[in-house]
């Protein structure tokens, strides 16, 4: 426990030269705390003639992060070049392969892999870690595999993608519609190169499917979550919910539920009051719930060099400490595949949907809903456009399939103008 | 690692029973997550015959917990016993003696006896966790030692003590007096017996010298906090904050200097718009920030049953699974004594007295801060009450020893009654 902890690092982003600049930066510090020396023996990224503004002299440099993973002289393989396949998933086989402990900020590849990787680390005896894979700097992972596994586990919330708050805080801060906004983000450089991973959920879906396997002990099945993006949410049902004491986030929750695991990340209502409806800009939230602690609120920056590599040097210091956990807080074997519950706990639901403006259609609309036993908490009619009116809709607690159903039967009746918008509204 | 782990608890009170019945309840549970059974050999407490709402029958029973530390049957000692002194003290280091681990939510005693315990455990290869000590169900202990422990951390921040933020909440919802709230909360059973504990600030001080020592790697040191209470905070100064967009808090902050380590438990105006500031009833909300995370905000109860119980189960759970930590992060030895810094950083201040209402009065005060540098943000002179006059003043930034000149010149003016309120206008 008194050697050096030689890493190697594949991928030089922001994330990997804010992990350079750590080590550097801090090698009294960590040494202090582990008790033995962190250094780096070798990096790898796409490009090796770049300035990335750190020191890389002195560390071994491999084009193949393949190659960097298989090095003698390197213990630790920290992957974030990103990729849920290809060469990030062909690098930490490669070590884990060896036996070697893997840290890594992947969301997609665990998502997508992390029942094979997790089982494939603990045959070799390796770790395979990824607190900066969930919400940025906030050690959530650790809470929750650590901090609360004496509990059972309820529900797991978050608000996971700081670039979808930022949309929906700044549309609602500027009074601006949602694709003004995007392209506002874009250029500040705050989407994906596929923006459909931010704003179509995916990224943070990904976070919630790990945080849900180490919750509830179920192997990752992002395939079973249901996702729904922010595409659809107008500047209207931002202040119609403002009107209402709630705020519209992109909520991931996970919980079980008698008939199955429920994982679902879409946009909700929440009470403008809670700390999440009170979260700004582009911060993260995690909210835990146990049988025993109640409710647990994480918050903190969910990107950026400085908080995503602090989470993945917490991971090298547990190693470097000596600390060892499954991936998932218990072995791999013994997660149980997911149990996909067909349908969310009942709820509350905002409505908006825009009518032909001709006597009875509102009528119709209701005793839509009426038909499948769901009753109207508010209505309202508001300023017509044209010759259709925008009508917002609050129903009482009623289960999804109930208001799936009688949404189909608003479709039928023919007064309904485009698409109308559901909205859970989690209590929360 | 695939035996038994067997407890020995020493008090019997709501944490203690709340571990007993987690470790009930929840057996499949731990094990699955530890890979060992978590088993109870026996108990202490100060009555034996006492129905606590939970099964003691197949536990061993002892009078003293001494013995109870001391058995053969019992890995880790679990000491909820309370007092930094006395037969928690006596029992924990009987356990230490022995090499065997203990797990502790006596913040009285680690405050005070920290340094010395740490390095008894650390001399006999045994852990001392503490995790419950600290603001309760919330795992902060962990966030700051291993969530973190990639960061140089600049400043820590907590409320702590719940009774004392559901008095200063309970204060401002009902615009009660401070003296009708405190009883209030006595009779809710929400104050210690000695209640200064509470709201003297003594309590959530002895929490924030843990933090601090882990934060900034130096000897518990509660004797170099500098405490004051709210006993002094009347609804006035709430309203008047609240008008300004403040809240009253009493809270704590651990910040190293470049003149040595600040700790001190006082109340404080933040932001009425930021978590801290959010913060209702007897809610406990901790704020780590390090040099790379940034903020981190994590938010709990502090106390009861199930949230402290959770915290315990913590400890045991890390033990269990054979993770090995120095008690306040890095070996006691290395732990450096407290450089006590003599004054805060500076900052702007509330100030809040009652002058004699003749001609000249608020003259004389504005000269008294004048003299020290102090320059005025805001003044106010509100309401006459008989002969006297409330007057509210906010600072500019300001260093606390010319804040302390600046009142010791006011109280020679003679024009002020009774004693001035001075609160220090945090920046979150």
């Amino acid at each position: 426990m008194t050697t050096t902890l030689r890493l190697g690092i594949a991928g030089l982003g922001t994330v990997g030269t804010g992990v350079v600049r750590i080590v550097q930066r801090h090698a009294a510090l960590l040494a202090g705390r582990t008790g033995r020396e962190i250094t780096i023996s070798a990096v790898s990224a796409r490009t090796r003639d770049k300035d990335r503004g750190v020191r890389l002299q002195g560390y071994e440099w491999e084009d193949d992060p393949v190659a960097l993973a298989r090095r003698d002289d390197v213990d630790v393989f920290v992957e974030l070049m990103g990729g849920s396949d290809g060469p990030a998933k062909a690098a930490v086989e490669a070590a884990l392969g060896l036996g070697k402990d893997v840290v890594t900020a992947n969301k997609a590849m665990l998502a997508i892999h992390g029942q094979a990787l997790a089982e494939q680390a603990e045959a070799r005896g390796a770790a395979l870690r990824f607190e900066a894979a969930v919400a940025g700097g906030i050690p959530v992972v650790k809470a929750l595999t650590e901090g609360l596994a004496g509990n059972e586990i309820t529900r797991v919330m978050g608000v996971m993608n700081g670039t979808c708050n930022y949309i929906l805080t700044r549309m609602e801060d500027a009074e601006l519609p949602y694709d003004e906004v995007f392209e506002e983000a874009r250029a500040l450089g705050y989407l994906e190169a596929d923006p459909t991973l931010d704003v179509g959920g995916i990224d943070a879906g990904h976070k919630l499917a790990l945080l849900a396997s180490i919750a509830f002990g179920t192997q990752v099945d992002f395939g079973a979550m249901k996702l729904e993006g922010i595409e659809r949410i107008s500047i209207d049902d931002i202040r119609q919910a403002a009107d209402m004491g709630y705020r519209i986030k992109l909520l991931g929750v996970a919980q079980m539920t008698g008939r199955g695991l429920m994982q679902r990340m879409s946009p909700c209502l929440v009470p403008a009051d809670s700390p999440l409806g009170q979260l700004e800009d582009a911060m993260n939230m995690v909210v835990l719930e146990g049988d025993s602690v109640g409710q647990i609120v994480l918050r903190g920056a969910g990107a950026g060099e400085g908080p995503t590599a602090s989470a993945v040097m917490s991971d090298i210091v547990d190693i470097a400490r000596g600390t060892r956990l499954s991936t998932f807080g218990k072995p791999a074997a013994s997660l149980s595949p997911v149990e996909k519950a067909t349908t969310s706990t009942p709820a509350p639901y905002y409505l908006r949907m825009t009518l032909e403006d001709k006597p009875g259609a509102l009528a119709k609309i209701a005793t839509a809903l009426g038909a499948e036993g769901i009753s109207i908490d508010r209505m309202r009619q508001y300023g017509h456009e044209d010759k259709t009116a925008p009508v917002l809709i609050v129903t009482h607690r009623t289960a999804r399939p109930a208001l799936d159903a009688a949404l189909q039967g608003m479709a039928e009746t023919g007064v309904i103008v485009g698409e109308p918008v559901a909205l859970r509204i989690e209590s929360v």
